[in-house]
């Protein structure tokens, strides 16, 4: 298995894919967005598992893409409900054309995805296509509850795990597990792959937390606090709000939605009650919990450990990253 | 063939739909808007398309409701898009919840179309599925152009039959092949089939566009004059702009975005240009030729006669239509 190799067929297959669209102004922010990288965490893990049940990469190669094709797609959209002008340092697609173009562009991006996933062999295809369908949903009602939790006042920190979980985890975990169905793997081990992926996935999520407020700016290549600033109720403003004395209580929530007071005064006050309530150390001890519980899913698979060695390394990576 | 019990097998499989989405928020939107009934035209072409060929309508159920999910889906984000405050009377998504709630459940519905299609019959399900993609990034296309010709001075004759060949016809088409593809129709029938199809939308889209401006306000259910006061370059504007004189032209011309005119005004006035430059009948031969070349792809058809009658009375009604 050879990462490099993996990350050279998922470039060439997102160019293929923008060169096949044609000249029609529609696919213009699909290209654009397309262009603009990341990490291809996705269609890496799609390749991953289809690998570690001992297909070439390339049987694959189109569902990947199909996943990172979908990702982006909820991007375009989710940028527009964030109203968010920035999509990896660069104009996000409404803010460079409009809404609608973001709208209608992303509409054609989800069917451009189908067609992919509709490319993976016959034997399979129906399944996977089946669970990427199911996913897709679940990851608009990830992005609904996340919207939903805006205008609330108080959100538990099990509810804050489901929308994360359907957020973001469910596609993680849908990644490593279509790889592995295209590879022949039996459904017993798909599952036992989703499982890794899903609790990693959330352990994943929690350690982006983590570095939104507490990571180097320099690093992670935006405003620390961005969080914070955005009244985003992650876990550790949950916690913060349950354990902090009313003081403190009141102080956050005073801070609410208040455009005039200085951004990074709002960060370092909001960071202080954190580190003061020890929330930070929480939100790493349930990092550890969904960490551990996707290394356990991993240990119960029938990979071999050279197999095995290659998730947990890439699972370290994950978490060991600031950025 | 009993068009009352077509219609209501597609009523109660979209009553399960709705029921079958489950409580969370984000599907509201999604029952609401398919509880506000419509003609149900691209589902019921569906059912005759598989009924003519053989096969018991239920067999083609699934695929039926997928189309009419997929049209509810374009329907949402369109009025987004055009601001349209209202849908078949009622207020739009986006009016009675907001534009990302109405961007966020219409992207879930276009899941559960894709979902739809994935219950087809295994043996034709990757064929439907295909035609089903094409299909949808075609309507994306057309929409596309629809929202380009808005600030372009000069649109043809061509590029507007192109867009609504986009916009509305593959669709009629896809509905109607997709039924003869689940019945075991030969690829040769059901590509006749989607010739019929693609070119009666065509007529019907023209005919949509002669009641919109001559259209008696009373049975069409909206405002008469709609695309004219919202300055679209349909056929009888893009016509009346080659062939009228300068000075009526210009007039046209004056009026384009002048919010301060009264309505009635402009829509006596550009009524008045249509007539006297008779690109309303101009309308009605172009109609006519498309309408006539569906008949010619209809007889060329294996089906019996009793089969092809069905079809042209169809066909007959929608082109006799008053709304």
């Amino acid at each position: 298995m050879n990462f490099s190799t993996q990350h050279e067929l998922i470039e060439l297959e997102l160019i293929k894919i923008a060169n096949d669209c044609g000249n029609h102004s529609l696919y213009e922010p699909v290209k654009y967005i397309l262009s603009l990288g990341g990490k291809r965490l996705r269609p890496t893990l799609t390749l991953i598992g289809c690998e570690l049940y001992g297909a070439p990469a390339e049987r694959a190669i189109k569902a990947a893409a199909a996943f990172e094709v979908f990702h982006n797609f909820t991007l375009m959209h989710d940028d527009i409900m964030d109203k968010a002008p920035l999509r990896r340092g660069r104009p996000s697609v409404h803010q460079k054309w409009n809404a609608n173009q973001a709208i209608l562009s992303g509409d054609a991006m989800f069917v451009i995805s189908v067609q992919l996933i509709a490319q993976t062999e016959a034997s399979v295809m129906p399944i996977v296509l089946g669970l990427f369908n199911r996913t897709a949903l679940e990851v608009c009602e990830g992005q609904d509850l996340d919207m939903a939790f805006e205008t609330r006042e108080h959100v538990s920190v099990e509810e804050y795990i489901k929308m994360i979980r359907l957020k973001t985890s469910v596609l993680v975990a849908a990644c490593l597990s279509s790889g592995a169905i295209i590879a022949g793997a039996s459904s017993e081990e798909a599952k036992g792959l989703y499982s890794f992926g899903e609790n990693l996935g959330i352990a994943f999520q929690l350690r982006d937390d983590y570095l939104d407020t507490f990571g180097d700016a320099t690093k992670i290549g935006k405003q620390s606090g961005g969080d914070i600033l955005a009244d985003k109720k992650t876990f550790l403003l949950i916690r913060a709000l349950e354990k902090a004395d009313e003081n403190s209580q009141n102080k956050i929530k005073s801070m609410f939605g208040n455009t005039s007071i200085n951004a990074d005064t709002k960060v370092n006050i909001i960071k202080a009650i954190f580190l003061e309530n020890a929330v930070d150390q929480e939100l790493v001890a349930l990092e550890d919990l969904y960490y551990n519980r996707a290394i356990e899913a991993l240990n119960k698979l029938e990979i071999n450990e050279k197999g095995k060695n290659i998730l947990k390394n890439f699972a370290k990576q994950l978490m060991e990253r600031d950025h």
